[in-house]
């Protein structure tokens, strides 16, 4: 359940943390297990565990606060970069059943600056595919 | 400039892609190359580099879109998890100037699904650093 995960408690106080930022819709708080100086995680107060079953509000609130949240991360640690990574099932690396954003600094000019360590190998989208996939995806849209 | 981006072209109907949704501030594309079955682009409309640049209200419309276009992906594609993933500036990847997202769908039941792949090697949040950091950040929201 998601009411009881470590976000929920420490949403509702239960659990310290340190936090940046909070409105009532969402609160922000550091990572306590970094990728990178200044890893943020930003969090809807919401209980849902998936951004799938996050309610549209909910999702816009969280939305609306990421460019004032990546703009003070920056400012306070000279990060020049950002990922911004939100993960949705075990199978994807979600740990924590409760939607959260990571906002992972980067920092290019430090030797060993940390940051989100991915691969990028794509493939080729099939135009007829794409077209009978893309079709299917908007009519349910 | 990032009106002068792929992704203001396709926005402004100069250039085709396979669009899924639109409304007034967003739209959604297939990624000609996609990382796995259904990857998705969602760009929106006000021509902003990173999302540290963007507006408040283009975020909050970015973000209200996100749940229903998962759930459509989903149910489409018969993905069974997201990554949902938005970088800014060079030194994280971004490969064109105009903020976007990245849904990409994870095939756990398929030998070779495709997806995201990254790897996870956090630190630990020093207590008191992060006190320090977590108050400079705060005072600057």
């Amino acid at each position: 359940m998601s009411e009881d995960s470590i976000f929920s408690k420490i949403i509702r106080g239960e659990v310290p943390a340190q936090k940046l930022y909070e409105d009532e819709a969402v609160i922000a708080i550091l990572d306590i297990n970094p990728l990178s100086e200044g890893h943020t995680l930003v969090i809807p107060k919401e209980p849902a565990t998936t951004m799938d079953e996050l309610s549209d509000d909910a999702a816009a609130a969280l939305g609306r606060v990421l460019p004032r949240i990546c703009r003070a991360i920056m400012m306070a640690t000279g990060a020049t970069a950002t990922n911004i990574l939100q993960n949705n099932g075990k199978p994807a690396g979600q740990e924590v059943e409760h939607v959260h954003v990571h906002i992972i600094p980067r920092y290019p000019d430090r030797a060993s600056g940390g940051g989100l360590s991915k691969t990028w190998t794509p493939g080729k989208l099939d135009p007829e595919a794409g077209a009978d996939l893309g079709r299917k995806i908007a009519r349910l849209l």
